[in-house]
C-alpha cells in the first residue's frame, strides 16, 4: 500500500469538503441561526486537516487498484466522519453515532433519517444534510462511471458506456472529459429542477432542498410528511419525473445531446427501466384503487410517485404506502432490490445487472436441451465476457447473501421481521424508508446503537458496489510488497 | 419429442402407483372404515390406466433429454394427480384442487397441508397420505443421484458422488446399482426409525406414519399439533436425529458402510450442514431462552427439533414457532433457502449450491486484488468446471427470481408479507409450514383456489430443480426435429 498518496488524496478530499460547507454557512448567516457557529467551527477543523494530509509528499506516483480501493473507501468514511461535524457541534443531532448515520445516509443519497422532528433544526443545518445527497450524487457519478471500470473487475465493465462513447478515442478513456460532461449534466438537471419548481409555486430554499434531494435519489426532506406536505399534484409530478430521470445512465443525456436518439431508444437497460416503471405503476395502481382510493387520477398519481421514488431509490413519498395492501408493498419491496441504471444517482442492484442476470437463466433453459452449445450473453448487441457474467452473478449472490445476513443480525432488535429486512434492503439499497418501524413517516431513531452503525455499513456497501468496501477487510489489502 | 416412449414410461409410473396403493388398502381394510371403497377405485383406475399406456409400443429406444425432462415433469403431475383420487373419492377432501395440492404437497415431500381437521380422517386416507411422503422421497433420491446428472446439464454434475464413487466403474454410472444402493439405505432407515419410535412407546401406526414423514423429509402429521402432540423428548429427539440424517447425501452412507470415514469426515458439504445446524441451534437456544423459556436445557431440545426440521425441510413442529423471538424466527426463514444437502431427501437450494456459492463470492474478492488471476472453485478437492459454477449461480438466480416474483403474485391474497413470501418459500424448498398465516399450527386451506395451483407448481419446481419443470414451458421442447 502506498500510504503517500492515499493520505495526500484524502487530504485533498477533506479540503474540497470544508468548501463545500461554505453554502451551509452562508444559509445560516442568511437566516441568521444558532448554527453558523457550528458550521464555521467544522469549516475550519475540515480545512486544517485537509491542509495538513495534502501536504504529505508522494512516494510513487502510481496508483494501483489496492489504492484505488482504500481512497474510494476511506474518502466517504471520512468525508462522513467530517460532515457530521455540523450536526453533532450545533446541537441538531448530539449524539455521534446518529449524525454519523445521518451524514452516512446523506453522502450515500440513501435518505434514512433519524431525526424525529425534522421541522425543528435549523435552515443552515437542514440545507448541509440535502446538500450532502447533492455532492454525494456527484461523487457517486464520478465514482461509478469514471473510477470505477478502471479498477479492472469484470462486473464493473458494465459501468463503462457501451457502444461508441462520448470519447472519440475509447482506447484511453479520459477520465477528466467524462467527469466534465457529467457535472454539466448534474448542474442543468438543478437548475431546471428548482425552476420548475419554483414555478409550482415552492419557497426557493424549500425547492433547493428538495431538488438536492431528487437529482442525488437522496430523499432527505425538511417536512416529516416529505414531499406530501406540498398538497401540489404538480408538484408531485415535477419531483417524480425529475427523480426518475435521475435514474437513468447519465451517459444517455450526453447521447441525446449529440443527437443519438437511436441509440438511447434502443437502450436495453433503459427499456427494462421503463418497463419495469409502467407496468409497477399501473399494475399498484388498480391494487390501491380497488382496495382504498376509488379514484383511479389520484391512484395512478400516487404510484407513479412511489414507484419512481423507490426504483430510483430517492425515498420520498406522499403518502403512507406503509399502508397500501400486501400486493403493493410486495411491488415496491421488490422495486428496493432492482434499483437505477447503472451509471445514474440511483442505488440497488441496478437494472442492467438485473437484465443480464435474466439473460443468463434464459441460456441456462437453453443448455438444457443443448448442452453442448455454447451461447454467448449479449447487451445492446455486444457480448459480455464470461467473466463479466460471472462477475455479475456473484455480485447478486453477495447482494442476497449481506441482506439475508444482516436482516438476520439487525432483528436481534426485536422488531417485525418485515421491518427488519426492509430497514436492511432499504440501507443496502440507499433508499430511505422501509416498512413497518421504518416506514414513510416514521425514522430509523428508534435503532441502537450498534444496529445504526451496522446500517451505516450497508449503506456505504450498497453505495460503493460492495466489493470496494469489503475489500478493506481482507488482510491482502493491507500486505505492503515492499517491506 | 418421442412421444411412444413417454407415454409407456408413464404407464408403467401408473402401474407401480396403483401398486403402491396396495398397503393404504389394507390399513383401510384393517380398521374397516369407510375410505376402503375409494382405495378400491383408486387402485381400478389407476392400473387400469397404466395397463393402457404400458402397451404402447416404442419408436425408438434412445431417450434423450427433451424425454428424460417429460417423463419426469409428466411423471410426477400424473403421479400427483392418480394420487389424489382417493382424497377426493373417500370425500376426506372433497375439493379436487385441495386434493391435488395435498398429493403434490405429499409426494414433493413438502408436507404442507389444506386439511384443518386433520384427526378427524379415516386411518387408511392418513396412512397414504404420509406414504406420498415415502415415495417421493424415494423417488427423489433416484432422481437426483441416478437420472439428474446423466441430463447433461452442468450444474447438475454436484450431485454425481464426488472422488471415488460407490461405483468401480466410474465411466458409464450404472443407474440401477446405484439406485439398489438407496434403496437398500432408505429402507434401513425406515425401519430403524420406527423401531426406536415404538420404544419411545409410540404406537406402531403412529411410528410408521411419522417415520415415512422424516425419511422422506416430508412433514404431513396426523396430530394438529404435529409432533408436538407427543410430549416425549426421546420421541423429540429421535425424530429430530432421522430428520437431521435424513437431509445428508445417501450416498455418503454408502461410503460409510465401505469403511470410508475419512472421506465422510472431509466432505465440504456435509461440513457446512452440520455447522449450520449446530450455530442455528446455539444461536436460536440462547435467544429464545432469555426471552421466553427461562430453561436452557428444553430451550436447546425445541431450537434442535425446529432447526433440524426446517433446514431438512421436513416441516414437523414441536411448538408454535411463530411465537418467537424475530431474530429466531429470521434464522428459520434462512435455513427455509438453505436446505438439505444434494442426494437427500431435503429441499432448498442444498448445502452445496450455498458452498459453490460462497466460493465464488470469495474469489470475486481475489480477483479485485488480481484481476489476471485465474482461480479455480474447488469442492472437496475437486475443479469444478466454470461451466458448473454457472450453472449454480443461475440456479440460485431463478430461485431468488421465482421466490420474489412468486410472493408479488401470492401477495394478492391479501395475507401480510411475511405470510405470503413464507408460504411460497415453503412450497419452493418443501419444507411444509411458513409463519404467520401459515405458521406451524396453521394450514394453507384459507389460499384461494388460484394460489393453492400456484403453490402447487412451486412444489413440483422446487423438488425438480426448476429447470426440469419450467423446460415444459419452453415452446423448444415441442418441436418435433422429425417432422
Amino acid at each position: 500500500m502506498n500510504y503517500g498518496v492515499v493520505i495526500k488524496i484524502l487530504g485533498n478530499l477533506l479540503t474540497v469538503e470544508a468548501l463545500l460547507m461554505i453554502p451551509s454557512l452562508l444559509v445560516s448567516l442568511y437566516y441568521n441561526q444558532y448554527d453558523k457557529k457550528a458550521f464555521l467551527i467544522s469549516i475550519f477543523i475540515t480545512s486544517i486537516l485537509g491542509f495538513i494530509m495534502g501536504k504529505k509528499e508522494e512516494t510513487k506516483e502510481n496508483i494501483k487498484a489496492k489504492e484505488g480501493l482504500a481512497i474510494v473507501a476511506f474518502g466517504w468514511i471520512l468525508a462522513s466522519f467530517f460532515g457530521s461535524l455540523p450536526f453533532v457541534l450545533s446541537g441538531s443531532i448530539p449524539s455521534w453515532i446518529d449524525s454519523f448515520f445521518e451524514t452516512v445516509s446523506g453522502f450515500t443519497t440513501t435518505g434514512a433519517t433519524i431525526v424525529d422532528n425534522v421541522e425543528a433544526l435549523p435552515m443552515g443545518i437542514l440545507f448541509w444534510r440535502s446538500f450532502t445527497h447533492w455532492i454525494g450524487g456527484m461523487g457517486i457519478l464520478v465514482f461509478t462511471i469514471a473510477i470505477l471500470p478502471t479498477l479492472g473487475v469484470g462486473g464493473f465493465q458494465i459501468f463503462k458506456v457501451e457502444s461508441p462513447g462520448p470519447m472519440p478515442d475509447r482506447i484511453v478513456p479520459k477520465v477528466k472529459d467524462t467527469a466534465k460532461i457529467l457535472y454539466t449534466t448534474y448542474f442543468i438537471m438543478t437548475i431546471l429542477e428548482i425552476i420548475l419548481l419554483l414555478f409550482g409555486g415552492m419557497p426557493l430554499y424549500d425547492a433547493a432542498v428538495h431538488t438536492f434531494g431528487t437529482v442525488g435519489t437522496g430523499g432527505f426532506s425538511i417536512k416529516a410528511a416529505s414531499v406530501g406536505a406540498y398538497d401540489s399534484t404538480y408538484i408531485h409530478i415535477i419531483i417524480g419525473i425529475f427523480m426518475i430521470l435521475s435514474g437513468v445512465n447519465f451517459s444517455l443525456y450526453y447521447f441525446l445531446f449529440q443527437g443519438k436518439w437511436k441509440e438511447v431508444f434502443k437502450n436495453e437497460e433503459l427499456r427494462l427501466y421503463f418497463g419495469i416503471i409502467f407496468s409497477s405503476v399501473i399494475l399498484i395502481a388498480l391494487n390501491i384503487n380497488s382496495e382504498i382510493y376509488k379514484n383511479i387520477g389520484l391512484a395512478l398519481r400516487d404510484a407513479f410517485f412511489q414507484v419512481g421514488s423507490i426504483i430510483t431509490t430517492t425515498g420520498y413519498a406522499t403518502t403512507d404506502f406503509d399502508k397500501w395492501p400486501t400486493f403493493s408493498k410486495s411491488i415496491l419491496f421488490l422495486l428496493m432490490f432492482v434499483g437505477g441504471c447503472a451509471g445514474s444517482t440511483g442505488g440497488g442492484l441496478k437494472n442492467i445487472r438485473i437484465l443480464v442476470l435474466f439473460k443468463l437463466v434464459k441460456r441456462e433453459f437453453s443448455k438444457i436441451l443443448h448442452p453442448r452449445a455454447v451461447i454467448p450473453i449479449k447487451t445492446n448487441g455486444e457480448i459480455l465476457s464470461n467473466e463479466t457474467v460471472v462477475s455479475i452473478a456473484s455480485f447478486f449472490v453477495l447482494y442476497i447473501f449481506i441482506f439475508v445476513l444482516g436482516t438476520v443480525f439487525v432483528s436481534l432488535e426485536g422488531v417485525d421481521l418485515v421491518s427488519s429486512s426492509s430497514a436492511v434492503a432499504s440501507a443496502l439499497g440507499n433508499i430511505g424508508p422501509g416498512f413497518g418501524f421504518v416506514g414513510p413517516i416514521r425514522t430509523f431513531s428508534g435503532f441502537n446503537p450498534i444496529n445504526k452503525l451496522v446500517l451505516s455499513l450497508f449503506m456505504l456497501l450498497g453505495r460503493l458496489e460492495l466489493f470496494t468496501i469489503l475489500a478493506l477487510f481482507l488482510p491482502k489489502t493491507w500486505r505492503n510488497e515492499i517491506f
